[in-house]
This record gives structure tokens, sequence and C-alpha cells, in this order.
């Protein structure tokens, strides 16, 4: 498969149909992620794999965004992959430091990207979660409270399999060659 | 191709041949970051496509750490995108401040690897780079000096091309199911 169709197949997937995903599956999806680049290849991420049903619904209050009705999808998602916030070496540490930069979350999203392209390209749907009851996740999950939850992604077969149009900014508004140009 | 194939595959390529890279190819790859997912799609991105021999030349001494003998390669690269942060909207970004998140870098992580793999997918190779002088980048490219230059990526056809081994951490210390495991 062409890579522009694969990432245009991916999409935030927010309607799951009832089956189970195969934990061999999940295992590739992270397979994935691992081989993904980091800063200094601190490699500062752990990954839980959630596909224990009971856990999966146990899950589900604390993504849930009642406030804002958010997330109500999370009733009917098969799985999950957390992404806990590991210890990065030190020059990636004291790099991000030095230049202001969150090398560790920028290396979280793109094992993230890594987990969705994976996905799809097994046919399997992904949303990434970045707001959620961190406190009461980690309790649940057993993650250290000095710990941080970066994202947590469903994993599913999509209701609807043809994937929504993209609604982007244009090219033009988001690209420039060889100069700054935009108006922001 | 497998996409674990094409995972294992990107690599972060620290040694070009002297040949151009075609503007199509390096569009293809910012159409592919374009269409990443993002915190309430706020797409906190702009891209500069660098591939003017000149201008490409004139960023490489603002790459190269000579206080720790870094990125020694750009003087060999044949075309760079530039990755600034982009105002995200005010969901993303005031969730963000909540929630003690950086969505706007976990976004640009996810786009950088969006750029590797679509790059990868044509032989091409890709180095991420998060540490450079940023202000001397900003006054050469024209980005004002309030915005943030978050990644530089270099892009070119790889002179080894057979990736290397993977250097990372064994999956048993990186994954768990269901519940944390972890010695951190």
């Amino acid at each position: 498969m062409d890579f522009l169709e694969l990432a245009r197949k991916r999409e935030s997937c927010r309607a799951y149909i009832d089956k189970p995903v195969d934990r061999q599956a999940l295992v590739k999806m992270v397979e994935a992620a691992m081989m993904s680049p980091s800063a200094c290849n601190s490699q500062p991420w752990r990954f839980i794999i959630v596909d224990d049903k009971k856990r999966v619904m146990a899950m589900a209050p604390f993504l849930e965004d009642k406030l804002f009705s958010l997330n109500k999808f999370v009733w009917s998602v098969p799985a999950f992959i957390v992404i806990v916030e590991s210890n990065a070496n030190l020059s990636s540490k004291f790099g991000g430091k030095f230049k202001d930069q969150a090398f560790a979350q920028m290396d979280i999203g793109i094992a993230a990207q890594s987990i969705c392209l994976a996905a799809a390209s097994m046919n399997l749907g992904t949303c990434i979660m970045g707001s959620f009851e961190e406190k009461k996740l980690k309790a649940l999950l057993g993650v250290p409270l000095y710990k941080r939850i970066r994202l947590v992604l469903s994993v599913g077969y999509p209701l609807h399999e043809m994937p929504r149009e993209k609604a982007r900014k244009a090219f033009a508004e988001m690209v420039s060659f060889n100069t700054w140009q935009s108006n922001e």
C-alpha cells in the first residue's frame, strides 16, 4: 500500500464494532512504536496494553469527559494502549531543559503515530486521547503517582469502514519554500 | 509493503549521497504530515521545505553542534523540512495548560513521524533534530522571534541502503498487559 494512502486511511475512530482485538495485533502496534526514533534514542515511553474487558470498562469513566460531552465512544472500545512517560536519558533531559523543548512528549507523539499507522495497516481504528482523569487512571492501572500518563489510544475495528474526508487547513497556509511565509 | 517492515526501514540517516531530492517527494512527505491527527484537530504546525542548495548550506552551521561534536552530517544534506509550532486552537491550548500536557509538541512529534515514514516509503532517509541554534535559524529563515522552531528534519538519499539493527530496550521492559509493571 502506498504510504500516503495509509496516512489517509488513518483517522480518529470514535465508533467501533463489538469485536475483540487479537493480542498479537496489539503487540505488533507496540512493536512498531518501539522502533520509532526518540531524542538521543532515550525511548522515554512505557506501554500498557489493556485488553481485559473488565479493565477496559473500568477505564472508560476516566476517559469520558462529561463536562464537555467528549469521548462518549470509550464505552464501546475493545482495547486501549496507554503510554506512560518514562525517564529520558540525561542528554535528552538536560538538552530539553536547556533548549526549552519537551523532547519526551514529542517522542511520545512519534510513537503514538506509529501505533495509529500500524493499526490502520491492519484495518484497525484508533483514537488518541490526551485528556482524561489521570490520577484515577494511574490508581486503576497501578502507575506510580510521580509518573505521567501522556496518551491513551483506543483500538478496535471501525464501525464505518470508509475514512471520512479530513478537515485540514490548506497546503498554501501550512507550507512555504525556503523561507517563512505566514500571517501568523 | 508491510507497515512493520516500513517502520524497521525508517532509521535516523546521518550519511547522504550527493543527489537532490525532487520537490514533489518533499511535498508528498509534508502532505502525509498534514494528514496526521492533532489535539482537537488544531494542526499546530507550519512546514518550511528548504531545498535551495544555498539556503541548505546556510542552515548547516546552525544545526551542527561543535561543542558535543553532533550532527556533522548536516553539511551533506540536500534538503531540510523545518517544523515551526503555530498557534494551537483554544481548546487544545487551554486543555494542555489545564492538564499540564504539551499537546502542540506531541502533535509535532506525530507529524514528524509521518514525514519520516513517508520518506522511507520513497527510499529517502531522514533524521529528526531537536537541538540547534534556534535564534540564528529563525533569523535566516525569517521566522518571527516569538515563534518556536521545534524540529528540523534532514532529507536525502541514504549512503547506506540497508537499515542498521535498531538499538532498543527489550519488549518486556517496555510493555506490560492490563497493569503497570516496571521497576522505574
